[in-house]
């Protein structure tokens, strides 16, 4: 039997990047993916992940967090997800992007990844965490990643291991890695989404726009989406 | 301003003595508990927990997790959600008690009273784990709280720490614990619900009717509840 695991793959470029690296190793009929849907602003970012899936055979299961999220009263001071919040401008490493910040989110997710590939046989789950969300989420940073890994250990008495193979790499050194290793080509971007406003055409001037370009502009490369942010 | 915690109050009454220790130490006021539906046939439980927090004037919130579970196909194959398996009978240490598992249940429902205690500004958050469920339940275990209690310090950077003071104890010295040093009486415990079939009156039968009178027998007290399982 081959191995499996479950890929947490909201639609951005960095999950984009780590789902190719898993069908690299697992082969996509072995791989699950998980998109999360919480009240985010730029739900958009779903359907990409869903057409990409389904252009590549890949099982996706969607999970809806909006009521759990109402009823516990999760996220209504993030940006990311109340309309009385407006999502900040510029640079991740600036104070006002903790604003952006969903207190849990991504502990609830990954607790919901480990659940499932439990149920499914999995050995792993995949988290694109990355070094350039270290300063304003604490839910991205190693340590973290150490613990919630241990806690799947725990929990799963070994059977699941939480893998975040780019938590020590900047967004940049991922689609470098995606451009150099992987064999994607940059126009394969255009399969991504960024934006936290949600626009058709992204806004580039919030944080996760901000980053994108900055990535593509460490990668050389060019990003195919229609209006390129200016960094 | 006073200190405030979240209790994850299931209407059992491990929990239920949880919350009145937690009285203790926050006061009624500054006590929030959560409860989650995720299909268990034991719903009954719920109304137990409802009723005693009406009556103390605690603040509730209950989370519907069951459409959760239901997309990502969580629980389908545990005794405790799912039609197609009987809820086995005996004691907690036979094997056939892990037909009683939820896989991630404890963890998903732990991560979202994370994020609700980092909302209110809670800094506990306080869970009913014992030593009984220590052979079945690999989330009750102490290796596993110390392991999600440094996930809460990771994501919450030291705002929220998790608490199980019961995780060394066994259900009857819980129960010992709530009659000698928290005042309760035996008669209290009528406000508490126990067996995994849900019945109005307890089956008797099912590993969590059998541990209850396990820890009536130790306590020397009898348990209020109509029908008394037999040990």
């Amino acid at each position: 039997m081959n191995k499996k695991c479950v890929v947490v793959y909201s639609g951005g470029m960095d999950s984009f990047t780590l789902l190719h690296r898993c069908i690299l190793g697992y082969g996509a009929q072995n791989i699950l993916t998980l998109g999360f849907r919480y009240g985010q602003k730029h739900i958009r970012e779903m359907g990409f992940a869903r057409s990409v899936c389904n252009k590549l055979s890949i099982e996706r299961r969607e999970i809806d967090l909006l009521n759990v999220f109402n009823a516990a009263s999760i996220g209504l001071s993030s940006s990311l997800t109340s309309e009385n919040v407006n999502v900040p401008e510029g640079h991740y490493a600036a104070l006002n992007m903790t604003l952006t910040v969903v207190p849990g989110r991504n502990t609830i997710m990954l607790a919901i990844a480990m659940a499932v590939a439990q149920e499914i046989g999995a050995d792993s789950v995949y988290y694109r965490a990355h070094a350039g969300d270290h300063t304003i989420y604490p839910d991205c940073r190693s340590s973290y990643i150490r613990a919630m890994d241990m806690v799947f250990t725990e929990a799963t008495e070994s059977a699941v291991e939480l893998n975040a193979p780019f938590q020590y790499w900047s967004k940049g050194e991922i689609l470098v890695y995606g451009l150099r290793d992987l064999g994607l080509k940059p126009e394969d971007y255009a399969n991504t989404y960024t934006c936290y406003n949600g626009n058709v055409t992204p806004c580039g001037k919030c944080g996760a726009c901000t980053e994108r370009a900055e990535a593509f502009a460490f990668s050389g490369a060019v990003d195919p989406t229609a209006v390129l942010p200016t960094v």
